[in-house]
């Protein structure tokens, strides 16, 4: 049923088709270069706006392409997951552009404005502690029930919908040298990485201090499972998954880290220069590029802009601005 | 030195010129559609962006014209203005690209954020009292020794330069059936109906009803002066200049008025739909728009975005969300 090679893991063609498949709902998010953002930063930033994407994030790009999916094979009947939030968010919205519901296990510690969104969108809220453990087993129960599961990030046409951000950045701006991006799960670093193999941009992820797994693992040689998540970034907090990690161990050129206030600074720099307010976990991708000169100084970055999903109240708070 | 006809008003060729002068240096904003956001409305909106414009708003489009037509004309210096911020702003940064300082008088109520945007674009600012009478004293100052005024609005440059905003919009948009701006001063109205003369959709205005100048003029025909204006739109408090009164009567379908309840609950609206703070002045196209569906009901609209200059602690204040 998944796209791609054998191993379940997406090629190009598989982002290519996604792109054609997810164009009518999915918005072309704009690119944006500041000269003043540029100055701060010692490069040639190139941010893709997935923070203004519908749903607030660049996971509807997956998600939409995973529901696009099931209606081609002509699969009926709701879909389930888990999320902190924006994956839930935007599978609530691209399954009900479809007539179907989307079940979402959410740890009961995430932000308001994601259970709202989800809520919003017509998905049904499960609670469960914040754990990894917890949500597999709180999946599995709907699972038992029948629904469809869609895995968050380690599942091909996630990765390959995920993969149009950056297809559509680079063919927006060919000469990019460097595209950067968020890693949590591991979604979207592999699917710009295999959607970058084409373009010859070098990848970068970011993962923040505290949800640094996959350094970890990649240090390992293996997924370490048992690892407790402490960062503001809440979309980054899961586990790599298992095709993700071995998009990231053979293709992203370094997996950088970043401290939570880094992540705060770089919340209040992207807000002073470009009057956007973005997330943590977007954040983390300003802020690798500027702790890293000797990596990015001087050159063409394309920044994927994950998401945009946070309350202007936590926002300040998160930031302290005043 | 001014472009346009002899009463000093642009036409749309002066728009047009102004868009191949300004290109390399103004942003080419985004135009926004969300179906979420058009469920709310009733209408297919498009929204321009210029809250992503450089400065924050579109007022860098006048500024930059204005710049680039004094050095085309070989006319050195530094330039002075008045202005509640926006304006003062973009000229300042348009200056400055210009090895030029721009000299701002601001009345002392202005907003924080916007005071800190002159002096952060190299801006010298100088206060007065919240009147215009304050305003014009003081700039008349400036003038007089030495430097090169830029009226706000009542400017055939500026007008033109404003205009290039609706140019882009409908060259991307060509379908559009109706446009609507705010309207303080007049100049971005003034210029979205002379770029529209040849695109044949109607242009409305919107001006907060605590500064509903305009409206006032247009009923007795003729420019009312002594207006003491009352709103949180700090964009909207200027009385109607000479040229824009003229085009506005002219050309604009007609002007509308909301409340400052309206504003903010537009404000509100636009944060939870597209995920981006705007200013109370641009929030009241989008409280037009949703309160008047018996002009816009069903409709194609393009609404100007005029600004996302306020700080995110303000912005709480005014919408009281949460």
């Amino acid at each position: 049923m998944n796209a791609g090679n054998k191993a379940g893991i997406p090629d190009i063609e598989d982002i290519l088709l996604a792109q054609a498949r997810i164009r009518r709902q999915v918005r072309h998010t704009p690119v944006l270069n500041d000269p003043s953002l540029d100055e701060a930063m010692g490069c040639t930033l190139y941010c893709k706006c997935e923070n203004l994407q519908r749903s607030g994030a660049f996971k509807f790009r997956g998600a939409s392409n995973t529901i696009a999916r099931l209606s081609e094979d002509g699969t009926k009947g709701d879909v389930a997951t888990h999320s902190s939030g924006n994956h839930g968010a935007a599978l609530a919205l691209a399954a009900r552009l479809d007539g179907r519901i989307a079940h979402v296990v959410m740890p009961e510690n995430s932000s308001r404005i994601k259970i709202e969104a989800v809520k919003g969108y017509g998905g049904q809220v499960y609670f469960c502690a914040p754990t990894n453990e917890s949500r597999a087993e709180e999946l599995d129960k709907l699972v038992l029930s029948g629904y469809i599961p869609v895995h968050p990030y380690d599942n091909a046409d996630i990765i390959a919908g995920q993969g149009t951000a950056a297809l559509e950045l680079e063919q927006e701006v060919p000469t990019l040298e460097q595209i950067i991006t968020p890693l949590g799960g591991g979604g979207l670093v592999s699917g710009t990485a295999i959607a970058s193999r084409s373009w010859g941009a070098s990848v970068y992820a970011v993962e923040p201090e505290g949800a640094a797994d996959t350094l970890a693992s990649l240090r390992q040689g293996k997924i370490i499972q048992d690892f407790e998540p402490d960062t503001i970034a809440d979309g980054l907090r899961a586990i790599v998954g298992v095709r993700n990690f071995r998009v990231i161990r053979d293709e992203v050129r370094q997996v950088l880290t970043v401290s939570d206030d880094e992540i705060r600074s770089a919340m209040s720099l992207y807000w002073q220069k470009m009057k956007i307010l973005i997330e943590p976990s977007a954040a983390t991708v300003i802020a690798a590029v500027r702790k890293n000169p000797a990596i990015f100084g001087g050159k063409k970055v394309g920044a994927i802009i994950s998401g945009g999903n946070i309350h202007p109240a936590d926002w300040l708070e998160l930031t302290a601005e005043r």
